[in-house]
């Protein structure tokens, strides 16, 4: 965390004035979609997570690919930062202009530029967002799967490899990117990849990009998977005497190859939130939502396996939702679920973690975390795509108070190092940004993180690229 | 091409003597287990392609990682190439010693380090074959799908990115490698993951070094994803009046959903050649080669409707193989089509290739493939994982006629420019080893090799690994 709290100490001690000359090319560049207004800035300097803003210097709106490489060509003489923003959705601070410079906007370039209805493809600008993409081709007869909880634009998706709550079926986004048009550190445009489905020829230099947070390159256009929409949906809530046993359940249904399209845990605190915010009446109780995708047939027998598991688990309250409108509703209530639990404690502001474990770690992960919370006081939930083995944790703190600050920070750092030490991942779907740069080194181990620096320092050796993100430039 | 005839015409242009006192350092550290015997160096020089052998110095077997550590750290401080070794099934030349060294072979390296069969995870040394490996599993309920035609190693599975007939349904190396430990260039050992299903910590280390063919590091463990065995299983083949209503069939199929666990096209020649070889009496057609995973209901589904989409695509033979003998008779015959092939015309040699396009291009580009074959009278069986739009050619030719040898290399490169220009790639599976640098600028243009050069050479500024596979040291 220190690298953190350095940084927010004095993020101004690398920050230069941005050059005047640059400013000008910017402008004739890009006339009246480049500003310095503070309103935008201040925009532009802020995610969804819970720390201070810091804004860039200007915040520039680009159309094109080709643009973009004209806008990093011109930081990249001048030396300056580029902090590619999509929809500002960040939870950990990826976004934040840590040493100044510019806040590249993404989100004007939200063109499709192909479906490939029958090859199952879609090629996107990084801007349109996953709920624009499924707007687009709900007449097709497929869908785009990965669905992280806010409308995150398609190419901070993959910049963050983010999955949500189908992955455990169709796999995140680290899966679902088939190729990628970036712009390099020096302006130049690369094809990552093709529209084959699979490939041998060459590095992976996509699977380079997916998770890269903006720091390798600036992704501009996204080829994705689509999928076809199933036959037959069916969704279950289910009830849990613990989380032991809910979980317990979601393994033995994978063991036996049942082919969950979605499973989500949700803890009792989460449920009485969304109980009082979504006006339901699930019993407060550990909960699993599932949903099956397949032909109508083929959906009847997963529930009907699934629910047997679950009975000889101890679940006591079994209800089904196969009428769109109620599955809608329940769905809604998931993806509120943050909404919900900020209402529990008006005024006060969420930290959210999340880790990634591998399942026959999880309840314990889970429960010694709940408990973590507890000890602390901590008004908190807990929701998970226990599927992946993945779950978060969302803390309702006061920011202005340090002791609950410290509390839930030293919640954040004890789950990290429980999930590593079951061989798991500090992160398995928000990323690294600035609030998990420590955690990295205890994760991967220094060797590792010498290769990441490596590439890093091969890739951007001017480091203008989302600099202060996701590894130190300097060896600690 | 140019550059692997180059490399044919002066292979030992660069190549040194070995030192005297690397052999001594290498002697003392692995006694026994390191030879300059010239029937061993013949053996790791060679592989199962028709280029001709490139013998390296020395041959070293080792058996830990850390005695890979410690010889790929002697190479290093002698500067001398290191070319990993596995099963020695390659078909483009990757483990050719063209500038000399050391063959450093893995196959020893193979014990199971660990079954996590609730996670469905193992980790196993570089050297364990896929077919051991499903065998230690086999009474688990688990299987490992992946299946290159060769009892490969796991390690130049994943070096490679590896496929084969159960890619269209459970992924490839790429899909299915969660972690690898890897001895880079300057000898240390990292561990590029965890076994949590997802992570978004950190650049994708696993994916850069998955197909790196050994010229990044040295992959001395892999994890990988299990799979519950399915409850059922069934096999169909099916004849069809052309390629075109063969591969139609698929496309159909993979829109609708249908969740085809394999499904090979075999064209007329093939068939022949299987006909003879295994003595079956399959109509020699354009032939389809099916299996369904599931449970018995969901089995029962899938396959009728795909006997009612192959029907109406005019398929006019339509046989069930549910015992598993005649499933295992038609899937060996598949896999022997390879050896089934060379029969055909005693004495002579196989040039093989494969290419992968989006399916919807996958009928136009290998009817014109056949037709170009045809036209220069080559002897040739055209077989592909048609779900994935992937497919092989095997060409049998007289490797002392230079005519013939020219022709089988046209029609190569003539099929990967096909492959390009539909945006496809131009190897699937096979890799890129010697054999299909050149067509690399090709497929990703001159901006992303220079990427992947910037890559290779910050992970092995001394070019010691695997040096001339892949991509070339220096920009054209």
């Amino acid at each position: 965390m220190n690298d953190f709290a350095d940084a927010l100490a004095k993020p101004s001690a690398t920050k230069k004035a941005l050059p005047e000359e640059l400013w000008q090319a910017l402008q004739s560049l890009l006339e009246n979609r480049c500003t310095r207004a503070s309103a935008v800035c201040q925009h532009h300097g802020s995610d969804e997570s819970s720390y201070p803003s810091m804004l860039p210097d200007a915040v520039v709106f680009a159309h094109s690919t080709e643009e973009v490489a004209a806008i990093v060509k011109l930081c990249h003489h001048y030396a300056v930062p580029v902090i590619p923003y999509g929809a500002g959705s960040s939870l950990e601070g990826h976004i934040l202009a840590l040493h100044g410079g510019i806040s590249l906007d993404l989100s004007q370039m939200n063109q499709i530029v192909a479906i490939h209805q029958e090859d199952l493809t879609a090629t996107v600008q990084a801007g349109v967002t996953r709920k624009q993409i499924n707007l687009e081709i709900k007449d097709s007869g497929l869908f785009f799967p990965v669905d992280p909880g806010a409308d995150a634009s398609l190419g901070g998706m993959a910049a963050t490899r983010a999955s949500g709550t189908n992955a455990v079926r169709y796999g995140t986004m680290r899966e679902n990117v088939l190729a990628l048009t970036v712009v390099t550190a020096d302006g130049s445009i690369i094809k990552t990849g093709t529209r084959a489905k699979k490939s041998s020829a060459g590095y992976d230099l996509t699977r380079v990009f997916v998770g890269s947070e903006g720091t390798l390159g600036v992704i501009t256009e996204v080829t994705v998977k689509l999928y076809p929409l199933p036959e037959a949906i069916a969704v279950a809530v289910c009830s849990f005497p613990s989380a032991f046993d809910a979980v317990n359940s979601v393994i033995q249904s994978i063991q036996m190859g049942i082919p969950l399209a979605r499973v989500e845990f949700l803890d009792e605190n989460s449920v009485r939130a969304i109980n009082a915010y979504d006006k339901l009446s699930l019993p407060e109780k550990p909960l699993l939502l599932f949903e099956f995708h397949g032909s109508a047939t083929g959906v009847k027998e997963q529930t009907e396996l699934v629910q047997e598991i679950a009975t000889s688990n101890g679940a006591d309250h079994f209800e089904w939702a196969s009428q769109p409108e109620q599955r809608s509703r329940l769905w809604a209530a998931r993806h509120n679920a943050y909404f919900a639990l900020l209402q529990l404690r008006p005024g006060a502001s969420a930290i959210t973690t999340d880790c990634c474990v591998p399942i026959s770690r999880l309840a314990e992960c889970i429960i010694e975390t709940q408990l973590d919370c507890e000890r602390h006081q901590i008004l908190y939930s807990l929701i998970g795509h226990v599927g992946d083995g993945n779950f978060h944790v969302l803390m309702l703190i006061d920011p202005n108070n340090p002791i609950e600050v410290a509390n839930a920070e030293g919640v954040n750092a004890r789950m990290v190092s429980r999930a590593i030490a079951m061989d798991g991942t500090c992160t398995g779907e928000h990323g690294v940004g600035m609030h998990k740069m420590a955690f990295l080194i205890e994760e991967h181990g220094s060797a590792a993180i010498h290769m990441m620096r490596t590439l890093k320092q091969a890739f951007d050796p001017l480091n203008i690229l989302n600099p202060g993100k996701m590894i130190a430039w300097d060896e600690a």
